[in-house]
């Protein structure tokens, strides 16, 4: 499988945003993608004070008839990084995926939400304006199944694993690490999310724009079961092209036993304590 | 705290390695270190077929009366790696803990067995010989609590949670990863699980031993909260001496609130379907 992952610069104007998506998802098309992959809050800036003015909702969605017509004009899996999404009133980071006939088949919202408030240093309430998801997302699709979560929910193995439990073969992040939290914990995580779990894991950043609030570490990657990187790409906008070997997937699980070796036996003594 | 973890070659005579250990113990607390780790199988050459020629019962130990000596002898907490334990004819890889003045303190049985199996290329079982653990480990120490996994158990996130969950602050590993495991996989694996559960993590190896057949990584290290290496050996036969300021774990905690932010409603309700 080709995957092509748009490491997107987002515009203040949502029609802007939406133009520039749409061709980034034609050209990773063209490249031969057939899972193409838009970064989180891809049609909205970074900042929680504009996610209730972008957002949409999902039954009168100008964001989701445009994701819906582009998987279906390109024949290609879409996953629409994450748009602020409006469900009654109630705001959730929220990624919507497509088919190649352009029909929806999954939805995740950020399950875990980012908030810090060290005082006298450093406050940012994601939940102050959004609200959290409640579910494990796991998509199928003619390559397999394919788990789903954003950003901040990667620094949490459980999910990851639940995922990987349920059959994904492929685990894609949109996200937006920052320049702190970036160089020192994102391609880490990435690896050994990938390896922890014998799958391979893409996550998809926006690019760098040092002209706007929030700046991006960019470094969209592909890593495999091993840990490695496959392929990654720097801070600026640009597509990543990149060949999936799905079938190497029981090779390394074969090779080194970690899937087959878990002790679900212990683990669950805990939580019956 | 100061911790000294002994990254020691094991002779193939009992007594010879058990006097080895105990040199690099003294050494240890001479250095100021009040926790010390020996690595794991420190008194048995890693070997499926000389771990029941090796095995003590507990009730009968040479070595696990030595190990009660040193401790109450240097006044240290001690982890004693780990060694043969043979449980009425059952082996398992087990490691001891003792308390400053001898008494043993804990007991954890590797839970993870590695056993693999590829046709034609390679067969290595270790529950040919070895019985599996059964519980997660944490003890109590002075310093707060300490939990202890052996070697494999550490590609196991459930377990490292499941420690943090029950208040380790340190994650104490004996292990001996190999030649291609090691440099692929032991830096990223104690980086991780240091910043995954926000706590400090403390792989001791045996020292390489090229004469003999299995040829450990060695690069016994610390790693911090933060996920970086604080301290860190090469493959050669020294004494890690460090120090761990456990003090520093809320900070981290607060700043990067992982921890806090877990959704156990949302990983259990995985369980319970």
């Amino acid at each position: 499988m080709r995957v092509g992952a748009c490491q997107m610069k987002t515009p203040m104007d949502k029609a802007a945003a939406l133009a520039k998506a749409e061709d980034m998802v034609r050209k990773a098309a063209a490249s031969g993608a057939e899972l193409v992959v838009l970064p989180e809050m891809f049609q909205c800036p970074y900042d929680n004070s504009l996610f209730k003015e972008y957002s949409e909702s999902p039954d009168d969605s100008i964001t989701l008839r445009r994701l819906s017509e582009w998987a279906s004009a390109y024949h290609i899996y879409l996953i629409g990084g994450s748009i602020p999404e409006n469900d009654d009133g109630r705001i959730y980071n929220t990624s919507f995926a497509f088919d190649p006939e352009g029909k929806r088949i999954g939805r995740h919202r950020k399950v875990h939400l980012f908030d810090i408030d060290v005082p006298g240093k450093i406050r940012f309430m994601e939940s102050d304006v959004l609200s959290p998801g409640e579910d494990v997302t796991v998509i199928d699709t003619a390559f397999g199944k394919i788990g789903i979560a954003i950003c901040f929910d990667m620094r949490f193995p459980e999910l990851m694993r639940r995922m990987a439990l349920r059959g994904a073969r492929l685990i894609v992040i949109p996200a937006a690490f920052n320049l702190t939290t970036g160089p020192a914990h994102w391609r880490m995580t990435a690896r050994m999310r990938a390896l922890d779990n014998q799958l391979f894991f893409l996550v998809v950043s926006g690019a760098r724009d040092m002209d706007f609030s929030y700046h991006a570490y960019g470094h969209t990657m592909l890593t495999n079961p091993w840990g490695d990187v496959v392929c990654e790409l720097d801070e600026k906008e640009e597509i990543l092209i990149a060949d999936v070997d799905l079938d190497s997937i029981e090779r390394f699980r074969s090779e080194l036993p970690i899937m087959r070796s878990r002790r679900e036996d212990v683990y669950q003594k805990i939580y019956d304590r």
